[in-house]
């Protein structure tokens, strides 16, 4: 089929004709699918059942260093947790705090901890007038809330195929001390699935902060979750790098095993520098009796060490892949070449990012809502969920079976034909 | 033997000197004990082994209402879990919020909160000039502890026999709209074991606040920690009887299964009114990603219920009664009628404080350290760490053995006598 700005209005009128016929169609279908939600699937969570047969009640739950993990004490994590949580980041253990169960509450709590009281003895943020982060775009919509629910204003930076545009990063972080941070997943970017090109990694190494408490929030959520074997993407580690820059102690890496093993029931970890660190743990040993040290020992004898993570993430790989293949797959054939949206084909991560003709993206989500298909909110991908040019959709195919997915594909695509060509005769 | 104040200066030198080469024999003997840590010992851990045992690879992982606890969502907690832990406070389960492994987090938390957000509504704390809180003294390190690294100012309440000075407590509360909270342990607190009259309870849901967001930080760490089957405080409830006095928002109520499990590796909870929860889960959906819900679900399955729990919490007793008592016989013995020190006697909880003659306190700390023997730091009980009267010392029996824990008062009463002689001779 031709492209849709080549119809004319006679074609396109007649296309809107048969589409709606389809869209009819479908909601008399009465579906019930949801592609809005980055989670597990269940055959990953029965996958990681053994888990639970690590410890029982005969288990000597003494870590490797000797310390009693059922009692107080060891703010920052049992040794062999914070060894096999470095591998996942490739940094050493002496970086790591390993904290509860959650990547995300660790950065709550830093940029908390930066607005009550500074980072490494600087103003604290609910001092300034201004306070300032820079959002790569689109992201994560849970990231842009964190940095909202503290008044800080968002900027939005473009993300290019290698990463945040970073012309613009430069310019910011370099001249405005207002600018505190920049949120990252460097990795199979959330939702585009993009890794962050060598370049780009050192750019960031190189800033020259205007902030002496700018932190790149590097969050390595998807690590090691690739979708193939063959075809994986690596990125510079950023630790290395910025000391290498000069620049020691500019970035806090957060990661979890919440897409590894139980969402909300694994662990998560936190790399820095030492002076970051040592930062942290002042507020820590105030904050909290320590994290829950018996699921680390659970974690950590669970998989010995990164290798077995790995394998085990291979598996996930396998239930996943066809999930993504059957979305691309009806994309591919559904809308290629018909110039009305743009799609990533990422090779890890957990979603696929869809970008529609301007103006589409939130009469695209509820028209496929009309016919019972979930999508993440239009705008959720932007800061203050107002994506300025309203185009960009989050496809998460990772918890659906991929039939479902496929079928919810299918009423995507129709809902995308849809709306293009009323946009495309309003014009 | 008679009360030191009535020795004459020959029989005080005398002591001094026999007490002396008593303190010269004992730092011979090498001692290594610690009575300052209030943490289980490695027999109640031990017993609750079968908790490792609940969950294995074939358990079913749903909860009682259908939500599978291995995957993300469910911010508040498992429906089984907040009966549980609703169970422990008394109170309504739809009051409760189960969170992750410890309760001062919580607490951290909502101080964190009211610093960066206000309380339901409120102006943020850090925008204004002064907060206040009030500390019944002697008290928890760790509360105080929070409240100095946010730059509160902290007003010391005395405590009696029925609670904190009620009338004084009132004064505050009632005229000073900067005074925003009180820390309470109000069941056998930390460290006297001292458990609130119900005059106390109904005097303080009957508080009329100057601040609209004054809130009592209900502290309840001790719930069903008794030491005795046959003797055991009851405490009112505090969230019906704020409701009842028209104060259904003053109360924010914490616990946790540190000191019923394992401690780090158990489950805690806040209890307090709806409208208090809403503003609490408005931050937290952005905080986290959910708690620990497997976690949630191990520990409601090996209770089952909080009978199940108190029957668990009996064997604790069994443990802990006889290292009390040996501390108790000690000093009753070593130093009833000397009128160098007086005592608490708790019914449950964890410790013991002991109140020496006023300024002797740091030197019989620095003596025990000097004969081998650990002693929380003097002045540990009281805001900034400073003691003004250098009077009270935290005695922490649960962790060593009854007999670690005999040996060790005896160094203490001796240090106690060396101390008081010298007192009074320099008098």
């Amino acid at each position: 089929m031709k492209p849709y700005r080549e119809m004319s209005k006679d074609e396109l009128t007649q296309q809107k004709a048969e589409l709606t016929r389809q869209f009819e169609d479908a909601k008399k279908m009465g579906l019930k699918l949801d592609m809005s939600r980055g989670k597990p699937t269940v055959a990953q969570l029965d996958m990681t059942m053994g888990l639970m047969d690590v410890l029982n009640s005969d288990s000597d739950m003494t870590t490797m260093d000797g310390v009693d993990a059922r009692n107080y004490g060891l703010m920052d994590g049992i040794i062999e947790a914070k060894h096999l949580m470095a591998d996942v980041m490739s940094v050493p253990a002496e970086n790591v705090i390993v904290y509860g169960n959650s990547s995300l509450a660790i950065m709550y709590d830093a940029i908390s901890r930066s607005v009550t009281h500074g980072v490494m003895g600087s103003t604290p943020w609910c001092k300034l007038d201004q306070v300032k982060f820079l959002c790569p775009v689109p992201g994560y919509d849970r990231h842009f809330a964190i940095t909202q629910h503290f008044g800080i204003e968002m900027i939005l930076i473009p993300m290019t195929p290698d990463g945040p545009d970073m012309d613009l990063v430069e310019k910011y972080v370099n001249e405005d001390p207002a600018v505190k941070g920049i949120w990252c997943v460097p990795k199979y970017s959330n939702p585009q699935g993009i890794s962050y090109s060598d370049e780009t990694v050192r750019r960031f190494a190189a800033l020259k902060p205007a902030a002496e408490d700018f932190r790149i929030y590097w969050d390595n959520a998807y690590a090691i979750h690739h979708l193939y074997e063959d075809k994986q993407d690596q990125i510079l580690e950023i630790l290395s790098e910025c000391e290498k820059a000069g620049n020691p102690d500019m970035v806090y890496e957060f990661c979890s095993t919440s897409k590894i093993t139980f969402s909300g029931s694994g662990i998560a970890a936190m790399a820095s520098s030492p002076a970051n660190l040592a930062d942290v743990k002042k507020s820590l040993t105030l904050q909290t009796i320590g994290y829950d040290k018996v699921n680390q020992l659970r974690h950590t004898r669970y998989f010995k060490n990164v290798e077995g993570m790995m394998a085990h993430m291979k598996k996930h790989a396998d239930i996943l892949r066809p999930k993504f293949e059957a979305v691309l797959s009806v994309l591919d054939q559904e809308l290629g070449g018909l110039g009305i949206g743009e799609w990533t084909r990422p090779l890890g991560g957990y979603f696929i990012s869809f970008d529609a003709m301007e103006g589409c993206a939130k009469e695209i989500v509820a028209k496929c809502k009309e016919a019972g298909v979930v999508l993440t909110g239009a705008g959720a991908t932007f800061p203050y969920g107002k994506d300025p040019k309203d185009s960009n959709i989050r496809i998460a195919p990772t918890y659906p079976t991929s039939e479902d997915m496929a079928k919810a594909t299918d009423i995507f695509v129709l809902c995308v034909k849809l709306v293009s060509v009323e946009k495309l005769l309003q014009a």
